[in-house]
């Protein structure tokens, strides 16, 4: 046992080899004189920074210097150190590798490259996706000044503020009303989901990381601070109380940071990300801030040492060229249904309710056009690079207005007098479409069989926009997808029929038929199994693990992960949620199982995956291991993506 | 070339050993003097039975029956011949085994068993499940006078008697009314569900046995006539004519014969089938009737031969007393949910709109003694055979009224000023509960976990019975089986709260829980791939391979059955609905998976299957040989699942 608190020339403290917070080179570290260790946490005296110590014990201080590179040394990273000091005698007490926030992770793991003490296989190994991400999002001002009103957990990261509302209805009124809104509440259920969607972020003052808020937030991107049991949440009141008797009224406004969980009275400025700034293309960054500077050349190792190419999740030109910045390698999916929506609903409609083949045709020959564009511009932009576009998948009825919501609309108007036929007439047709399961139901390749030209039409839009583009001299490379493929005889039929569209003379150049391939999503169990006989047709394979996760554990996303997904979280039932790390146990080994067989068939099948689960840095490992050969996610994911295969394929041993 | 119209004393015929009808030993055929081969078929003049010919050519006739006796020797089997005699010498023109009717084939079998040609297990091989099953629909009587309308295509077994209906709201008013109706369409669409439902049978003039009409009627077990091509159908008019001009109207009555594809104007007499008498337990009938001694005979050697024990899927005790007389060996699958609708139906839907945990087992409560007297009743009827209960598996929004009525009785009674506070609060229960995909959503044991209290429930009412009804020196066997399992740690939990519960006093015998055993059905490919982690927990698997086929293919049956199917089955994509016949690359691979991986872990672990697919031949034989130990399946398919696992134990080889 020795004593920091026999006199003045005695003292206890804490010191830090470099800045856990940024971390910048140089002395961190508090002390305390005449004290004990705990006094220190406790905070009973202001402590002292640690360069004071150099003026108070000159000896004990320069000795600590050297202590501190020694272990610096031996464990090739940032430490942080309890000393004592007794009558002048310095003594350890403890060291370890030091916590540090994600910042200081790059910074330091690019600071030992540098000092010769890890190379940089082993600087990608010291920081991860997660780290990564929280970096990418617009953080509150660290210089403004902000009175805390209580710390929670950080279920959701990003910083939100807005005024606090108390219910979903709100929630939903206000904001659209266009303020800004926290819903806050005691905890969360799936009553609250509008209020969510509509609030900036979620504060709830019980349940923690796997909670019914964090659980639903994480999943839609939304800020969230969690179990901030200090407070007291009264709904029918309308306030909020913390355990000071603080007040914070409906209408007035908080500042919540999902990264750290800390909540903050009024409005906290919030200030721009510079890692965020970088990926988006800002030049000169990284000669201006170490951060950058340290997050470029890792991002530079990963990048050429990753095996997994990285591809984008996008659906029009705009958001291709977003996502080249990011360093997106192709697309790996373009959602045509996403197409379909605004101004050409209508035409969609038309299409969906057509009764006669020339009726659908009619509505098919005024969506090719708009499909040229939509396509042509996404070539452009992907010069050079390959380019997944998957025909239409979602049931066709998601084009038509709610069956409850048009039933009701009708029953209203019957009741005033005011109904028309046609009214009644488009909800005998939505009637008729509706159906009990749609996820389950008429779509995706049932669909493009279904509907006779649909594909077609989608096909001859790929193949012209194409066929014009490559006469511009721009190199393009479009995948044709199909969607939801269960058994071979279905990819035969749709293959067929891209046949006979390529080979139109509006679809050659010069007298060729465009370079394309055709392939498929593997996103049933039964596509999985029967992968063998796929790949006698499909030129590529691409994972849909977010469906395969729906069919293989037969839940659905929307429905569940709102309803009992945080109890099985906070029972230990799941340990993470499969949509958000992907289930590798069920999941994964149907996606090993298609792999295998797939490639037994044909040596060069490309293997991809397009789920959410693409971003994901433990399924981007899994991914990996797989044999996969790219993986691809939305635009703001792609740095993470790039990042984990980068540590996946120097973990492995196999970098590229 | 021989002729057989060079004069009276030429001739030509066709000829069968037995008779194809009923298989009856004796001479059939036809022959018709000065006349070469297709005049038989054309119907030119009218033929002589066979018989007459010794008559006529006592020679030839004598050297046709040797000769018949020396080709059944050889095929040992029914045979038809065509022949001709020119000028008083015979010749033989073809021969080949003869087709024959469902019950000749039995009678026929077993005559060739008596006459030493064949022995049992070939026997076994010349029958089928099929053609069992169509012996035991009441059929119309051979002997009344019927007016042949049309011939179509036989889609859907059985006899149907009606008045026509030509639109489904019209089919549904009348069938409410109390009248027998047959809905008759051109072709069927989803429209007409309701429809088809409300008739006794369907007749369409389009489409063959993979039209909507036919997949969707078979899928009922609803007579069904298809393709009647002669009929013209005006749905305006609400009339159909036939080629010669007869016209039938609205409210005409047709009988439909779904076994061969008749059409009769009027009502034409059904009679009950005495096959069906016999596996309903009416003794005496195997001594007076050919046909039934036949059956009789084959059903008692396949009964010897099978290694898979077949179950029933039942649900009260009534129906396992009637199970019992067709051959059950135990109940493979007892729904609870079907004890949860009528009365108590109200209680259920307290149940699940209870807000507090007190209001939820005062609900509990008193559904606790009504359960015990379901299983009460249900064990007393399977007396030493093992019952199978399922925990409560549906979505409980099944409980409550429908979404989108509710939402236009609110609507409409807002409109009205008619709205009480009451209904508001249920229609915003009701929108709570409600779910996008609720196949995919909060059901099986989600539910039993989700809901506090439910599970123990029912577990306690199987063992409180059991305990009860073993005090009454019954011997009774309840396997306990958890529904929709997608990993082991659901089952662990339910285990645990089972295993609460079977300790309690009351489920008690003699100080010792109540015999039983835990299992769960595999019905989630996540299910069948982590089977050697279920099975450290279940002591039995009961594959549900309607869930199972609905998750693999990622397709409800429900919605797509009416839907894509009979575009699939015409194009050929389908051979035959994965529901019908199970897919035995696909769904098939993971119940082999599920069983070895199964097996591995636990030695004896018992194997089932308790979809529809246990009734069905094809799938019968694919279950035998993946090594399950029973099939379950409805009541009425039991004697077929009888037949077809004695027929796959024989033609495999390892009859038991």
């Amino acid at each position: 046992m020795v004593f920091g608190n026999l006199g003045m020339d005695s003292g206890t403290g804490v010191a830090f080899t470099r800045d856990p917070s940024s971390g910048a080179r140089g002395v961190y570290g508090d002390y305390l004189q005449n004290a004990q260790g705990e006094d220190v946490v406790a905070g009973i005296r202001n402590t002292l920074a640690l360069t004071e110590l150099e003026r108070l014990d000159k000896a004990s201080y320069d000795q600590l210097m050297d202590i501190m590179t020694t272990l610096e040394n031996h464990y090739r990273d940032l430490c942080d150190i309890e000393f004592t000091i007794e009558r002048g005698k310095l003594w350890m007490l403890q060291t370890r590798v030091g916590k540090r926030t994600a910042a200081a992770a790059f910074t330091v793991a690019c600071q030992l490259v540098d000092e010769g003490l890890i190379d940089m296989d082993e600087a990608l190994q010291r920081v991860t996706g997660a780290q990564l991400a929280n970096l990418m999002f617009p953080r509150f001002d660290r210089d403004a000044e902000k009175e805390l009103l209580t710390t929670g957990m950080n279920a959701s990261p990003g910083a939100a503020v807005g005024a606090v509302v108390f219910d979903s209805p709100t929630a939903v009124r206000r904001a659209k009303a266009g303020e800004k809104v926290l819903l806050v509440r005691r905890e969360t259920n799936p009553d609250d989901l509008d209020g969510m969607i509509a609030a900036e972020g979620v504060l709830t003052s019980r349940g923690g990381r796997t909670s019914h808020a964090a659980v639903v937030a994480r999943g839609m991107g939304k800020t969230a601070v969690c179990g901030a049991e200090e407070l007291e949440v009264d709904v029918k009141a309308r306030k909020l109380t913390d355990s000071r008797g603080r007040e914070v009224s409906e209408g007035d406004v908080l500042s919540i940071d999902g990264t750290n969980g800390e909540v903050y009275l009024g409005e906290v400025p919030v200030v721009a990300s510079p890692v965020m700034a970088y990926f988006e293309g800002s030049t000169g960054l990284a000669e201006n801030d170490d951060l950058v500077a340290a997050v470029d050349r890792i991002m530079r190792h990963a990048d050429a040492a990753r095996r997994l190419r990285v591809r984008v999740n996008a659906d029009t030109g705009e958001d291709c060229t977003t996502a080249r910045t990011f360093g997106a390698e192709g697309v790996g999916l373009c959602r045509t249904e996403h197409m379909f929506l605004g101004e050409r609903r209508e035409l969609v409609e038309t299409l969906v309710l057509a009764e006669t083949q020339d009726e659908r045709e009619k509505a098919l020959a005024a969506l090719l056009p708009l499909q040229i564009e939509d396509f042509t511009a996404i070539y452009r932009a992907m010069e050079g690079l390959p380019v997944t576009i998957r025909l239409l998948d979602p049931p066709l009825h998601e084009f038509l207005p709610d069956l409850t919501d048009l039933s009701v609309e009708v029953a209203v108007a019957r009741e005033r007098g005011e109904l028309t036929e046609e009214k009644e007439e488009l909800l005998a047709s939505v009637r008729r479409l509706h159906e009990e399961n749609p996820m389950l139901g008429l779509r995706g390749v049932r669909l493009g069989i279904a509907v006779p030209g649909l594909y077609a039409m989608q096909v001859r839009a790929i193949t012209r926009a194409a066929a014009a583009v490559a006469a511009e001299g721009v190199a393009v490379l479009p995948e044709i997808m199909v969607p939801l493929v269960g058994t071979v005889q279905e990819l035969q039929a749709v293959a067929a029929e891209i046949a006979d569209v390529v080979a139109e003379p509006e679809s050659l150049v010069d007298g060729r038929s465009v370079e394309h391939q055709i392939g498929t999503m593997i996103e049933l169990p039964r596509a999985a199994l029967v992968a063998a006989q796929i790949a006698e047709i499909a030129q590529f394979f691409s994972f849909g693990t977010n469906d395969l996760t729906q069919t293989t554990w037969g839940f659905s996303r929307d429905d569940v992960e709102s309803s009992f997904f945080s109890d099985y979280l906070e029972t230990g039932i799941f340990g993470v949620s499969p949509f958000e790390s992907l289930d590798t146990e069920g999941v994964g080994e149907l996606v090993e199982i298609a792999s295998w067989r797939g490639r037994e068939v044909r040596h060069d099948l490309k293997l991809g995956i397009c789920g959410e689960h693409g971003g994901d840095p433990d399924s981007v490992h899994f991914f990996h291991r797989a044999g996969l050969d790219y993986v691809s996610c939305s635009p703001f994911r792609i740095p993470v993506a790039r990042l984990e295969a980068g540590r996946a394929a120097t973990a492995s041993g196999d970098a590229g």
